[in-house]
């Protein structure tokens, strides 16, 4: 089938989807996850098809164990489908109200968004994950994975899509891309007609090709090239074991901390502890050449490394001499995700707060918190790093839109 | 100066405005309205060019007027950018917020959303409308009117500029693309460096355009093909009066009526009686073959009348067996900018509300009140009929974005 087709076929459900109540789509939910356990041996098969195909074409031990499902993985997607039915209905909450002097009276309510369009990479929970809050915030959803993962996704789709038909659903409520060309990416992009809007999952590339090529409206995602701050007045002990946490203690994703920013009247005192962590995790730091007058067997860093999302035990160093610097320095280099001021000072810390350009601003913690569990979201479908519609980690109320209804007895503009 | 120069001269204004106070930016807004009715005189004698191009470009009576400023028009403008300065500020509002147990405080905040595009057509007043809009918000605007007005919006600007800087503001938080060329526009539209948003006003071709061809996130405002319903169980008289209105109380806006859509129940007790309000106005009527049983001195509708917005004194009319039937018409015809229902039935009206997917859905009232001050805004900078972001009028709240600060202690991710 051509995406334009599953397009239609989305549309067609939207009906059924503006009437559904929470009950059904948590009914649907559990179906999902209770079939997804019942039929993981037939996941497990299709899987086991994509490893061998992984194997043959030479994927990485770190893709290859993404890609793996087993009994175990399966369960632990089935439980996050379930947490999503036990989240609040996000959709028809009264935002706004208003009454005119006339009588009319005026809601603005959310609804669903309506059709959502997910191209993504290897990891195959993406599928039943991004399903269940497309579904539980009312919204049909067609998924794009990569073609890595197609056998897998698709015995997924599959069990997903008979477990809400059991439940009384258009099973085209949630719809796979089986065709992983380009062409079908291509054509999602343009697909305005039928999607309401497009979510891209994954790597720099793609998102980068996504937003640049989407006449679709776009949420975009994801890199982070995030960055801890130390100041003038920082507890550089409480730095350090910030710096080793939020660098080391998970590198491949986009909230871990790529780029130090020091303030030079601490960086004596500071760097030397901040080092002597990484270097339990023999994390290489690359640093300007005030870092390495203080440390002189790091690495020398360039302009590049201030720009680069590592995802590796890397990390660079910047010298700066004012918070405004380091300000400055920051909202240059950064790609808006998560940031974080390392300072005893409240005045530095308001500062910050107010004038770093990023999704999330912390001061003295950790930037790996930037996440849509631990932000007490339930869930997440992405972090965004744009300004329009949503920022930060997405959940529920992120997948929705709204709409004024207005209530008359025959008014008339005058 | 090129666009991207503004651009880089905007971003600039970053540092200055994400610390700005309320009572900063309605000194700035006051002064804008004081110094434009004080130098009146050079916004009249820059129009008064504009007007002596228009008509040698023989421009039509209708947009010359639209383009035209006067003494009584300038007063107007500046009490806009009064009415903006009193409206309560819509940023540093908390929209969320949460407390984990390790004792992480997150607070999610609306921020401006930074720097924002405007491309727009032949009226001046929007040059002064939209930068009080952006200004109050927080954030600098990049704006770029038509060829017609430039000497007009060159002089508003200028004054806008001289005024801001009185009180303290960087005159680089508004500036103007004095290039009307289709490469500004297009440079503009590829500005993702320094522009965060781009929001095209003015007629259909303008909006397509920017859709098509941006790659800066746009909010899309308002084409709009508006329908009212008149149900099986419709207020006859309530209908006609309330369709008069709709269509011919103003033309050339986009919350007009264009299209009817009546119950074949009802047709032959409504139709004549709308028809005889509508010839009040001269409004012609092309209805489908069963409203032509029922009247038969109106003219056929083709299926392309069912897609037109006319902005004319024209309206179409579909004949529908049921409630449903309508809904799928309309969902399927029309622009999802305002629609709605004439009813006795609540049933049919709350399906109404819940199926039709547009922006504004109204129950037995004109189509007419869609519009940021009349829903108690205070103000709108357009209507959006896309889904993401800002849907409907939107007000100062939609031009702001979000931001989750969070207040640690030295937490760490387990």
């Amino acid at each position: 089938m051509t995406v334009t087709e599953l397009g239609i076929r989305a549309k067609a459900t939207q009906s059924f989807l503006s009437t559904v109540t929470t009950q059904q789509k948590n009914d649907a939910l559990l179906a999902i996850a209770d079939m997804l356990e019942e039929k993981s041996a037939d996941i497990i098969k299709a899987n086991s098809l994509d490893i061998e195909n992984g194997k043959k074409s030479g994927l990485s031990d770190g893709l290859l164990d993404r890609l793996m499902l087993n009994q175990g993985r399966i369960a632990g997607i089935a439980d996050g489908v379930r947490q999503v039915a036990a989240l609040p209905d996000a959709c028809g909450k009264t935002v706004y109200e208003y009454e005119k002097e006339n009588g009319l009276k005026i809601k603005k309510i959310t609804v669903p968004i309506g059709v959502i369009g997910i191209i993504y990479e290897a990891r195959p929970n993406v599928t039943a994950d991004a399903a269940a809050l497309c579904l539980k915030s009312g919204n049909a959803v067609i998924l794009r994975g990569g073609k890595e993962a197609v056998n897998s996704n698709k015995a997924i789709a599959d069990i997903m899509r008979k477990a809400i038909a059991s439940t009384g659903f258009p099973e085209d409520v949630i719809q796979l891309v089986e065709d992983t060309s380009r062409a079908s990416a291509n054509e999602m992009m343009t697909l305005n007609a039928y999607l309401d809007c497009l979510i891209p999952r994954g790597g720099k590339g793609l998102i980068r090709a996504v937003v640049e090529n989407s006449t679709v409206p776009v949420i975009e995602t994801g890199s982070g090239n995030c960055h801890i701050y130390v100041d003038e007045s920082a507890d550089t002990d409480m730095a350090a074991n910030i710096i080793f946490n939020a660098k080391t203690q998970r590198i491949s994703v986009c909230n871990a901390c790529e780029s130090l920013v020091i303030h030079s009247a601490v960086i004596a005192e500071a760097l030397p502890k901040i080092k002597a962590q990484l270097d339990k995790a023999n994390t290489e730091i690359r640093g300007d050449g005030r870092a390495r007058a203080v440390c002189p067997d790091i690495a020398e860093a360039t302009e590049e490394d201030f720009y680069t999302e590592y995802l590796d035990y890397i990390i660079s160093v910047k010298t700066v001499d004012s918070l405004d610097e380091a300000i400055a320095h920051i909202n240059e280099h950064s790609t808006r995700h998560s940031e974080a001021i390392i300072t005893k000072n409240e005045q530095n810390a308001e500062r910050f707060l107010q004038c770093i350009d990023s999704s999330s601003v912390y001061v003295n913690a950790s930037t790996r918190f930037t996440d849509g569990c631990e932000f007490g979201l339930g869930a997440e479908i992405g972090i965004s790093t744009q300004k329009l519609h949503a920022r930060g980690p997405m959940g529920l109320e992120q997948l929705t839109s709204t709409k004024y209804i207005i209530i008359g007895n025959g008014q008339v503009r005058e």
